[in-house]
């Protein structure tokens, strides 16, 4: 059911070909080169799809001059075409991009300024990717090769990325499907309270020995640490302490995917495991590193990265390049410099104690949770099942209102509100009030 | 013995910590502060390591002001720093980067001005990606879903890419390490005559009939179309016909990995495959296609993609961004624009004529090869055997002469040729000149 469910994920908020009638003769023009270039693998939003032309900070503009406030993309999460980023990808563009087979200054300052966010170990070194993908298909190489094992466990509705072996532990890219032999889902904690938190390390051990039972053995943990595809997991902060801890006593790693909740994004802490007060083996980044420039990373204990080199090597021809690296530098000087962890623990404070007041009035809000800019707004029916449905009608209705928007959860349920960090009070107000008024609209 | 030897492919023309020793104090600090951030992941070039400042044209700087004629590189396809290129980077990362689910210009335009260069097939599509591994990762699912098999032949030397589920395919990065039980790898056709074409083909057959006892089944052949890390392989010119001939036959795919000899590398074409008039399934593509901007692609029959689309779906965040779209057509601008291929076809013949040459005066010289700037020397001790050492003796003997090269080929011993694009008969004759004086000093 779980699996059959997420295959709303995928479905939700996509453009039809039903709905190729419905659209002006100019955006027809480019869905239609759209169909000739791409084919069929490429999932496009909205029933009317934007033609997008120009970003500014928390700001899209379409080709007809309107503009949308960007409730949806955590890539640019120091702002739509940051001025500093910008900057410093031209500079460096026209001064230098090679590899790291030889040596140069830039990726080895982002580096030292990056393992700094990281107090927790001093023996975490860096391997620089291109995407968040390959960053966690490097993770479960060096969780294989530390343990000699090749299970792993993951929550329900996680999505880990597009390469093969990443595709194999991301349940909801499988919908309909069962999971690979050698991976076991376990649900996320959703509901928020303590049973929760205590089901979900109940259920690790469940699946740990499910994995041994089955010859494949237990690997490592693998999460998102604000699980975000699941539908936004955030409290009690702290939950994630006995299950890294049931892992690390079964033998496994940890491995915490920041791809979406790091670098700032869930408001107090530059990592989405530093709420929870665990030190993973492995951590792997993508999305908001360089704010659209390609650029992934992991960051691992130095002993597994020794392991990794003496069995495969590795070595990323754009990784950690000097316009990467650049970029990536100029992101971290944003969040620090304008304290953009901070604002986002403000912003979303002041969102979610305001969705909490919308709850009051609209009943088909059943739950608003999450930290900093990540935050979930749960929908469900009078029966109080989850509501898909309408997630879709008010991800449109917003969108009607110029506000984007989009949607996740094991039953596209859920709300999800992760903008650009730059993201500020008075913005989310905006959102609010235009959350009200689609809501009043449906009642 | 051919995994063993391969190792050399790896350690070859490696800084090692035995070399620390010769390093002045500024680059000896830099090699310290690499080795706090990256760890032991990273293979560094050269027994004394280049710090590089600065790029333009075919040149490198380093940071003391010597400059380098960069005869290895080929992911600058249009030259270091390109200037069309870094202002198309610069105005679009200043305008709009986004992905592929909102609807934006450039990237269609991107992809019609990509596809017309493939006129074997009018239902070629495209899937952007950010790597060239990415690329061979999804191809080498394609095949998988629309035949059912999961067998592949590859090349005993073939590198496709860095993912969980490529590295398997590529045997260069598994030195020592038996193949995986999916995986068949045959020798490339390096002696350049109508034999070893021939054996080719056999190879393969015997290769497909053993995929197709082991129970695996043939999904298909993938091949470097100019057998880079193989230690090249352009002759004769369609000797893959028979072999794309034989694939098909059995019911398999025609992967053209394209990563390297693609975007008018070889000379009289655009793509590689097309030297031997042969009509691949999926075509891949990475390294030169965004002048190091990170951008890949697959192209491929639509059928492929919609069976993809249908089972697991795919998409990549960064993959055909604004930013990344913008630099590849800047860089096929300066292809078509400038004559690129043509260029490379000339300088690339002029070139191994001055090889020829000095085969004639240096019998350490077994064999030059190759196509367009995609040229292999290989070496040979007094008994004619591969010799590694002296490739090894010779790169650093260029690099004392100010010009970066590296090697090839399963022994190590081939000598690899790959400049920039924008590489003319004055820095040809300047590479000959350098090699006449290196070997004349061996001697």
């Amino acid at each position: 059911m779980t699996a059959a469910a997420s295959r709303k994920i995928l479905a939700l908020n996509a453009f039809g070909d039903g709905d190729a009638a419905r659209l002006d003769p100019e955006t027809a023009a480019l869905v239609a080169r759209r169909r000739r270039t791409f084919g069929p693998t490429s999932v496009l939003f909205y029933e009317r799809p934007l033609h997008v032309a120009r970003g500014e900070g928390v700001w899209l503009e379409t080709a007809d001059g309107t503009r949308y406030l960007d409730v949806y993309n955590n890539v640019p999460s120091v702002g739509h075409c940051n001025p500093r980023v910008v900057r410093a990808v031209a500079e460096q563009a026209a001064t230098l991009n090679i590899h790291t087979r030889y040596l140069y200054d830039v990726v080895h300052t982002y580096a030292e300024r990056l393992l700094a966010t990281f107090p927790e170990r001093d023996d975490y070194r860096a391997v620089f990717t291109c995407t968040g993908s390959e960053s966690n298909d490097v993770a479960l190489r060096l969780a294989a090769i530390a343990t000699g094992r090749s299970g792993f466990v993951v929550t329900e509705g996680a999505y880990h990325g597009n390469t093969t072996a990443v595709a194999e532990v991301s349940p909801s890219s499988r919908p309909g499907k069962p999971l690979a032999p050698h991976v076991r889902a376990i649900p996320a904690p959703l509901a928020g309270d303590a049973a929760a938190a205590e089901r979900f390390t109940a259920d690790l051990e469940a699946a740990i020995a499910s994995l041994k039972a089955s010859g494949h053995g237990f690997a490592g943990l693998l999460v998102d640490t604000i699980f975000s595809s699941d539908g936004v997991a955030a409290e009690p902060a702290g939950f994630l302490k006995p299950a890294a801890d049931a892992a690390h006593a079964a033998g496994g790693l940890v491995i915490a995917d920041e791809v979406q909740p790091g670098f700032g994004r869930t408001g107090a802490h530059m990592w989405g495991f530093q709420r929870h007060g665990i030190t993973p083996d492995v951590v792997t980044m993508g999305k908001p590193m360089g704010n659209g420039i390609p650029v992934g990373g992991v960051v691992a204990r130095e002993a597994l990265l020794q392991g990794f080199a003496d069995s495969v090597g590795y070595f990323n021809t754009f990784g950690g390049n000097p316009v990467a690296s650049a970029a990536a530098l100029a992101v971290l000087d944003e969040i620090e410099e304008r304290g953009l962890t901070a604002q986002a623990g403000a912003v979303g404070r002041h969102l979610l104690a305001g969705l909490e007041s919308l709850k009051s009035r609209h009943p088909a809000i059943r739950a608003a949770r999450g930290a900093g800019l990540y935050l979930g707004v749960e929908f469900a029916d009078d029966a109080g099942r989850p509501d898909a449905g309408l997630t879709s009608r008010v991800i449109n209705g917003l969108r009607d209102r110029r506000i984007l928007i989009g949607a996740a959860g094991i039953y596209g349920a859920v709300l999800k509100i992760r903008p650009p960090l730059v993201f500020e009070t008075s913005h989310a107000d905006r959102l609010l009030e235009a959350l009200d008024e689609t809501l009043a609209a449906e009642g």
